[in-house]
């Protein structure tokens, strides 16, 4: 049950098996930072590559191929004042004939807006471009982009989601949260980056206010637990994340494994779990910008059996 | 400000310029019965055909093409105690490769759950099958079916969606809401039907629980405002609704729906209106059952200018 | 066996219910006129509103809900020199990021294409925008829009297309082709418009070169032959068309039905159609531009089993 | 111009910056050998593990990102008698509720089908399940999966593909047919495998005919030419490639860089190439099976201005 403090040297573009930069044991926690989505650390300085560069990887020792690796968010704070977001939405999320009606640059280069980030007030302020009236948000930060080594042997780009995790983009996958990765590779290989202030539903102007972050996550193994898909835990419900194009295959992936949840797991029958569902189930978008767009799945705990422990 | 009490004798599978059962004016309210979604009335019998068969049209007066018709949904109470609903996921909501293992009847044919729906106590209790331990949801009725006669002289069935509205199955189409439809033809021609007593996200069953019920509804006439999507208001927020194949279609014309509600009549700076929905929008999946997909947009209005009067 | 020369006076844009122009029996053609999608005759007089105005409905007699209706194009030929097309590509069928680099004009009206159609030599040629070597193509008439009274007693506007047919922009719909349309209404109700004297896969620019036409067609009816799409033979090959979005459920409606066809109808076992299939099928892009994209399967017919007559 | 004659001894189930096998030069060809989709080679041996294990990567001197490959297809011959393809139709390109009637086998394994391939006669023969009267295919060979190491430090699964190409399992990349792709890392590692005896359009069982080959590829590099997704060239036609979910967006990519393939290279205008695509595009559907569809955008070259040397 150590509290490590890790303080990154290196950062990955990819989720692969990269040499952990750290192995840790199942019940520890680790107190570390992360860069924002162009590689800029707490002082704006940038340390790493574009791209929502990670912390990590962090090997868990006992976690095995077949394995669930679980993580517990237990902090997640901005550690600057800077943060930045897009001004326009994304190109993908409006009719194709609007397109041309966004706001787009007239220089044609790539805008963004600043924001002052206050987490003592627990306020973002946008600072520019300037807007009648001013604005300011509340924060709810969240971890943009996390997961483990993917299946195969493969390196995925931190710009995407899979089964592993990655760039999921769900503003619930915030302090408090439990997530569930399924293991691929001796260690599981956590990663972990991409932290946003705030962000709305779907990520719809391609970022959230993205800043560097002081987090601090607690890891577990369930061994022999078999999942599919990203599954998470809140104090009041469990969801599942589904990841694919288009958001309807999204929606088949997080609504199987919720189903199959429910019914492998806590053991409802197929047409009690599903008659349940039909009525009471709830649906979160997460991302609809990235290459794999992100739906969750979500249950209320009141619906679930009692389970024997 | 007539309260019209009306009771259906006719009752239509398809949005189109019918004959009007009643001419109504704004500012009017109707009292008035639904059927279920195959036709059954209060007293279990059918006395229609089979297919979210709608009550109306009811022609507003003074309503032509390019305004808007308001909806108030002021009151929807299930009028008898037998709700219906499907017991396994639609095939389109699951994996391709989870179908199989849904739980198909044996003999073929298609099975309901039976509910008994405690309008008073505000529950639904499920019949059959049963379940060990039983299983008591919440009532929270709403309308699944309603809308406008449709664009360019078309008819179309009430098992699908578009601009008119129609078949959305969004659970929040329920009592206190206020609903915005283009008006296509003079009249409007405003068609109501398939309530439901509960319903999950996404109707992933392909059902609610089905039920007749007793509705009062409020109408009037936005004269000149020009609306391409239905649109929704309650006490806190904010609707747009897109109606489509995929999911992701459905999400753009609600994403644009609102951007152009901001812009255009907020007064928002595009820049301004894209910015903000970036951090604070949220979307709800309407249904993921029917030919078109709903998604909604949803805004909180603490974002929204004050408009002047 | 009658050839019927029909003039047409009324134009319909939906599929649906209208009072039948000409009713006609099995066996007997139609000489007609087609007029051009924005409802302009062979002397460019414009005769009929805008949409794909449709020739019909034409009865035919015996024609009964589960029903077949065949439909033979015997001929059509432009009827007029003036053609008009699209010249830029449309925003959903190029990179949603790529929309603001198409040719958009800068009046920001909607400009098109003319054509100068030789129906004698073949040949279409552009006549503005002037093009650096000019442009000629070889004529490829075809049916943009045609199709029966569409189901549950709607009326489906001609910009999109269903099980009924439609507006489905499919180049193979030439002369010489037989096409199958399951019949939904007593007599069927056919319709037929929008003829192209030339169109590229897709309907990528939103239109073929858009021209009146004269028209020749024959029909029969087949008794108690069940199909849920439409279907079409050549001398060389069978087709079955798909019409929905995306892209993907059209295919999988067209290889439904290709399959439904090989193993209910040719009598193949399942494992041989599939395998069949797997290894020989072809498919074509119809439209991605109209509401519903049509995908077309195709089998050549050396690999059907000679059928019992 | 050197004739290479390799014989490989490991194989990848990535395309990522793998160690090479070989460094050519460009103008070499290469004599090598590929092993089916499970691993096994011509004598049905399995030297390596399932899922389209690659031979390769092959070094391309000079090569560097921003550069462009190009591969010719000069010879792909079976090498091996024994085929196997899949016997029914993938889940997810049938309609949902289509799936339960597809004909599972009975015990829940996977079967295969078994073919009896004959090079010289260019025939496949299917062996088992026996059919009535037999089937007999015309071989016509072509690589499934092929490309260069993904881009940004990726490792992308040989079941996929994307801008690096990969499994995209079009039969049209056949012996005769020139490939141009992406150059992402130095030397750009080419790998090349998951040769296919027959396949028919969109690989809809899941798999062609299956079988390991002989296989003679030549190489070049374009210096500066920057392109975005893979291109082709045959005797007639040009071709783009674009892979993604769903097939709408792979259409978009293609389309998108075929306009700019004419705009930009053969300095079309863009009006003057669109309207030209408009009316004589073709496309072809590469595979609807794997994680990423591909589509294929084909212009015959007849179109095509002389390009000056």
């Amino acid at each position: 049950m150590t509290l490590h403090s890790f303080q990154p040297t290196v950062y990955y573009n990819t989720l692969g098996t990269a040499e952990p930069v750290l192995t840790i044991a199942p019940g520890d926690s680790v107190q570390t930072t992360t860069v924002d989505a162009h590689g800029y650390d707490a002082n704006r300085a940038q340390v790493a590559a574009s791209g929502n560069p990670m912390t990590g990887p962090f090997f868990i020792t006992g976690a095995e191929p077949g394995d669930t690796l679980v993580v517990h968010i237990d902090e997640l704070v901005p550690n600057r004042s800077y943060g930045w977001s897009g001004l326009l939405l994304a190109p993908n999320v409006v009719d194709p004939d609007f397109v041309p009606h966004l706001p787009w640059p007239n220089d044609g280069r790539r805008h963004l807006a600043a924001w002052h980030v206050d987490a003592a007030a627990g306020t973002a302020t946008l600072v520019e471009p300037a807007v009648a009236g001013g604005l300011v948000v509340p924060l709810a930060p969240m971890l943009g982009c996390f997961g483990v080594a993917a299946d195969v042997g493969q390196a995925i780009s931190t710009a995407t989601s899979g089964t592993h995790g990655g760039n999921m983009d769900y503003r619930g996958f915030a302090p408090g949260v439990t997530v569930y990765f399924p293991v691929f590779v001796p260690g599981a290989l956590f990663y972990l980056g991409d932290g946003h202030a705030v962000q709305g539903a779907g990520e719809i102007v391609g970022t959230g206010i993205e800043i560097s972050c002081d987090v601090r996550f607690r890891v577990d193994v369930q061994k022999g637990r078999h999942i599919r898909w990203p599954r998470s835990e809140t104090a009041t419900h469990i969801l599942t994340a589904g990841n694919a194009r288009p958001l309807d295959q999204a929606l088949q992936h997080a609504t199987t494994e919720m189903a199959r949840w429910l019914q492998d797991e806590y053991g409802l029958h197929p047409t009690h779990a599903q008659t349940l569902l039909g009525q009471v189930v709830d649906y979160e978008v997460g991302n609809v910008f990235d290459p794999a767009y992100t739906m969750i799945c979500k249950l209320d705990k009141r619906w679930l059996p009692q389970l024997s422990q």
